[in-house]
């Protein structure tokens, strides 16, 4: 089987991707295993070393241009994974940009899909940025997404695209509202939420990290790995398992900075959470302050959704992986 | 000041720019009434006679189309009331006739609301369709919309687009969800509702009519005047009694095929009620039945929107209008 990753050099691409390899083989609709005999990775520009693998290739190009995903996907592709955006702070800072790639980008990708053979299952990344103030204290799977920023604007109408495409029948969608990503190895981003890796992945590497919000800022949070494991699971989930709406908030774990700090102080030491320093920045902490940070997941938990189960272990496992 | 109105060839479109010419004045964002001295009317395709007044213009063309809306709104236009639609049975009928029309049009009317010298005010039409089952036996204001059909989908994401456009200071918006407009006057159209106002039209002229449902089949409905007057109070209430979402259900009436045609009996005889003749059409059925029949509307009565009292008034009303 032919799957296609957006946003495929990216971090958390570039981990599915070798996840896929590693894993070789995907459900199909019927529920027979199948092999994967090809990934392909779209992005818009190569940002360093790329995983390398025999099954792999890349396309880089504009998603949002006329005719570039269509002849990416061209007939034969049976599964996509849709990471590609522009993210938070970039959304909000470039308002043409962010509808032009989240939501544009996703139609094309949408309609490419209706010219495949088959009917291609499609993952689609979204956020729990489609929730903003007023929230009640724990949003649960019945709360109803009141988006406070572009980006979650944007997510929503990707995820009613994705959701009546759907119901069409022209592909098998199923969108995943990601928690924060903690901890993301590399540079920070013009994501509102860059400083929670930030925080983490600098002192590690002996570097100071500026922290725009109050330490008892709460956040929801997941680690790389329990992104990829949610993507590649809510693609073996029997379609059945989704209903029509097809979004699903993911289990995550509640945080805070203050937390955060404790947990790199557990493994790097008091030098490393000396490193954090305080630097109050009202335009993120606006964006940071309407995202909830207590969630009940019941419908994820039923599927099978797996949460890390602390922060040191997350940790743990970034600096196992990337800071040596 | 200059208001535009899409949609405005059509039946609501028509009564709303009577209104606006007999009003003659309208609320301005500081609060001070200014004098409507021009009204221009944007709609695809000329039906029948169009209301006449010298304050009116038409301009007709596709307002999806590339720079027909930029230029029709010029930099000069203070309020837009955006009724231009393709209808719920048509948006299922062709799904990218309803994307084109119902999502891109609107986006390109948002980015000329852009281009004004002013923020204009913008009113949406939107619709009860953003619900669909399973729903709650009531639904509230914080209900959250599920939409189960193309048409309720593309509206919803208009408003989120309206809230987003809002937010950023681009327009100032208010979306209003529509009950189902009952009595239309003219013929059929391809909204799956169009039996509703049907079943009272077609009788009263004298003509038999099909309805597609069951007899205790539940509507949540408004009557023409009522859906124009809530257009114009949108207008009139300033911005702050608008939250971020800026959408808001409109108060209605619960009826049912049972109780619209006692209405008939009562204001056309016997005669006109022994006209209504039970076709059952599966596909109407399927979609009439995803739609929310019982609301509270806290929200709007404190904003002082206002619903008709009972069917026989608005059939009575229809007749006097209308069928003469």
């Amino acid at each position: 089987m032919k799957v296609v990753v957006t946003g495929g050099a990216g971090f958390l691409g570039q981990l599915l991707i070798r996840a896929l390899c590693e894993r070789g083989s995907l459900s199909r609709s019927n529920g027979t295993s199948a092999k994967i005999t090809r990934v392909l990775a779209i992005d818009q520009a190569q940002s360093g070393k790329l995983f390398v693998d025999e099954r792999v290739e890349y396309a880089m190009g504009d998603i949002a241009g006329q005719g570039f995903l269509a002849q990416a996907l061209s007939r034969d592709t049976d599964s996509v994974f849709h990471l590609a955006a522009v993210v938070s702070g970039g959304a909000e800072a470039d308002f043409d940009l962010g509808l032009r790639v989240n939501v544009d980008a996703t139609r094309a990708l949408l309609d490419a899909c209706r010219e495949q053979h088959g009917r291609p299952r499609l993952m689609f990344s979204s956020s729990v940025a489609v929730f903003g103030s007023p929230l009640p204290e724990v949003v649960t799977d019945a709360t109803t997404p009141t988006p406070k920023s572009s980006y979650g604007i944007q997510k929503l109408i990707g995820e009613l695209l994705v959701a009546d495409y759907s119901r069409k029948g022209y592909i098998d969608g199923r969108s995943v509202r990601l928690p924060t990503v903690v901890v993301r190895p590399g540079k920070p981003n013009a994501a509102a939420s860059s400083f929670a890796s930030g925080i983490i992945r600098e002192p590690l590497a002996g570097e100071d990290s500026a922290c725009p919000v109050d330490p008892g800022t709460a956040l929801w949070i997941t680690s790389p790995r329990a992104a990829v494991a949610a993507f590649i699971h809510a693609h073996e989930t029997p379609e059945s398992d989704w209903e029509l709406l097809r979004s699903i908030n993911l289990p995550g774990l509640t945080t805070s900075v203050r937390d955060m700090i404790a947990a790199l102080r557990t493994v790097g030491g008091d030098a490393a959470a000396a490193r954090v320093k305080m630097v109050p920045d009202a335009r993120i902490r606006a964006i940071v302050d309407t995202w909830p940070a207590r969630f009940t997941t019941e419908r994820a938990d039923r599927l099978g959704f797996k949460a890390e189960p602390n922060m040191v272990d997350i940790v743990r496992a970034y600096a196992a992986e990337y800071a040596r």
